[in-house]
């Protein structure tokens, strides 16, 4: 069975996205800041260049990755990715409403209404021996709230954003929960920070 | 000329306490996780003992640190540390009341009434060409805000504690803050991560 985690590009103040959803273009700058190319599942739309590190560490998501598990927040924001997610593998929404009546996939999307726990137990099924990346956004912390996230990866970009959306949030009443001593990869513009969870919890 | 720089110890979230003044033996166990010595200024209350990276990162710190500045809330916190504060250097406390009147400091405590930039400054000139820490708690937004923070510290541990005090907040009107890529150092149960202001402004 695979492992169950989340990736994002965060801010040192711990922001997904700046306030009223700025900031993208700082957080995202180390996709490109380099030379070694990476193309994605939609190379035209997104290849990665950066430092011969930040490539293996991408390399080695692609190549484990079996699916994905997003919100419907992240779902609308990004229009539904156009129907063709950047992973290429299949997709599982976590919402209550049915998909928008226009919009057509090319890579496998599904909704799934009972909640973050049913769309994880899902992908991972879906995934078999691969792994299971969940969010970012608010699945991010129900999943960790049902205990279900064995690995955190935070792609941390020097900048401070001073509000937005906040990677961790709504967890007080299930910490403090443990991880790791960091895995640490230094890219360009970004330090890969990647966090086990450890075995006793709570911590 | 020193610099001005934070220290804190901040956990995932990027706190640094957690929900009613809880978790410091979570954001502190790595001050005591490994057999490397460190004293402190007050050497029976504090002595770390880390692993050799840390021992040296803590042993640059103190032989250039000149003086330090504080917020009255953490020095109300430690009930002014006793009057001894661990780092053996002057400390500046910015508060617009007058120290407790059975308090007795001692080590040099000043309290200065106008303000973290007039505290910065005054903090400046006592250490000469060492450093000048601030923080952590408000004072370090302060300090940022007022494009007098050289560097951020942060020593990342690896625990979420989903609320609490944020070590950097209320910077969404001077956000977005750019620094140099991370000087990262490994420790025991901590990631040791430097980060220095980037000469333009705003990024």
């Amino acid at each position: 069975m695979g492992k169950v985690f989340t990736q994002a590009s965060v801010s040192l103040d711990g922001y997904i996205s700046g306030p009223g959803q700025s900031g993208f273009d700082k957080l995202f700058a180390w996709c490109t800041a380099g030379t070694v190319a990476t193309p994605t599942a939609d190379p035209d739309r997104l290849t990665y260049r950066t430092s011969e590190a930040t490539a293996r560490y991408l390399r080695e998501l692609q190549e484990t990755l079996g699916a994905c598990v997003v919100g419907r927040n992240m779902f609308d924001l990004t229009a539904g990715w156009d129907g063709r997610h950047p992973s290429g593998v299949p997709v599982f929404v976590v919402s209550h409403r049915p998909p928008p009546s226009d919009w057509a996939a090319t890579t496998p999307f599904t909704f799934v209404s009972d909640g973050v726990e049913n769309a994880i137990a899902r992908a991972r099924e879906v995934a078999g021996h691969r792994d299971v990346g969940v969010g970012p956004g608010g699945t991010v912390a129900d999943a960790l709230r049902a205990g279900l996230l064995d690995e955190l990866r935070m792609d941390v970009v020097p900048v401070v954003l001073g509000g937005g959306t906040p990677m961790l949030a709504g967890l007080d009443a299930t910490a403090p929960i443990g991880f790791e001593q960091a895995e640490v990869i230094e890219g360009i513009g970004v330090t890969h920070m990647i966090y086990r969870r450890t075995l006793q919890r709570p911590v």
